[in-house]
């Protein structure tokens, strides 16, 4: 197992690890996923240990590790990720674009954590509720349509069936997770924007019938949603939006 | 001044689009600073047509156009001119380090826009103020110092005087630019810190200190904070912090 990449990420969420399980998966990559194992062979103290080792560690999970890189930032990972398996073409422009679009899947990702944390990460849900309902009614009225839309513009300007054309990249594979995590926490608003733009739901059905990740997602490797990640369930967060 | 890049950004304000013209400055690239120009040669118009181009536009300023390519996201701009002007180490552990601390330098700048945004961009700070200021109380005793310990130790694993070592990077830049942020937008907080992250604040005073960045900032380019911007100077925002 020492060629296979280690995964350092929370073992009971789904998170931000999850948009790289989806490409390790997709690409049928050997890895652990080291903090869910069992403490003697890694456990969540093999996170700590590298939040805490000298140099220059990473400031958050999830982190990966690869020969001698340990690799953190989800986007930065993906990009190193990308381009070892075809996740991704081979020309700068497209790689660029790619990896732009994953950013812009990461602003929202925090955006949908600021939903129920607006105010301080260090505080519960349950200590920011009414600045948190305040948020989520404009984040669901206005946020959601506006990153939407601009993804579905990205699928429409592909000859598809994915972003970049025949083959799956790893942005494919964040926006079905994105857009599952959405329908997790915001089923309202989630269905109610879904009949205006449906090139990205007929994209993110694409990709969860792929074989691996269709495998993948039926698999105990798969951690359900919970109130503990970043797409929470939160029915007074949830409206119909914009 | 057709090879001239061309960077698309608000023109009244440092914002994100700083990160890139430091970049620019230092590297005595040309550029052309688009909407900066009278409306008859671009003006803040040419980033509207961007916005509302047809295929995969950008969905939020800076953008850059280097020849055919139109790149988006702060991060990805500078992980595209780094390389081509010598602004990042050539291996590829030193460009993912320096595209992962970038990153996190982009963590950080959302979450100061946050201080005074905490419930919604589309809201006037005049609107949020009682949530700002609860965001802002705990951004500043737990944020400014969870994110300023972690650069100060990426800096001293260095063997300096920069990030990487002899050459100044696109990382040093932006952590220059937001230690002045900070500064501005919180000038007691970072007093406060300061001391704690003397080889962060070392580090800045070189890159103030280099000719072209000298120049620049002494220049009418250089715009002044104000708030408008990302860095706000709220007064009541501002505590000594943690």
């Amino acid at each position: 197992m020492t060629d296979a990449y280690e995964l350092f990420y929370w073992p009971s969420i789904q998170g931000r690890g999850e948009f790289i399980r989806l490409a390790l998966e997709e690409a049928d990559a050997a890895y652990v996923d080291v903090a869910r194992r069992p403490e003697a062979e890694g456990g969540v103290t093999a996170i700590l240990k590298l939040l805490h080792a000298p140099g220059i560690a990473p400031i958050a999970p999830p982190f990966l590790r690869s020969g001698t890189l340990v690799i953190s930032q989800t986007a930065n990972i993906l990009l190193y990720l990308g381009p070892r398996h075809r996740l991704v073409p081979t020309d700068e422009a497209s790689r660029l674009h790619a990896h732009q679009l994953q950013l812009t899947v990461a602003d929202l990702v925090a955006e949908v954590h600021e939903t129920h944390h607006p105010v301080a990460s260090s505080l519960r849900y349950e200590e920011q509720k009414p600045e948190a309902r305040r948020r989520a009614e404009l984040f669901v009225r206005e946020r959601i349509p506006k990153f939407l839309s601009h993804f579905e513009r990205a699928v429409e300007a592909s000859s598809g069936p994915y972003l970049f054309g025949d083959d799956v990249s790893y942005v494919d594979l964040s926006l079905f997770q994105l857009l599952q995590g959405l329908g997790y926490a915001f089923p309202r608003a989630t269905s109610h924007i879904a009949p205006r733009v449906p090139a990205l739901v007929a994209l993110c059905d694409r990709v969860r019938e792929r074989p691996r990740i269709a495998a993948y997602l039926a698999s105990p490797r798969r951690i359900p949603f919970n109130e503990d990640g970043i797409f929470r369930r939160y029915p007074e967060l949830d409206r119909e939006g914009g």
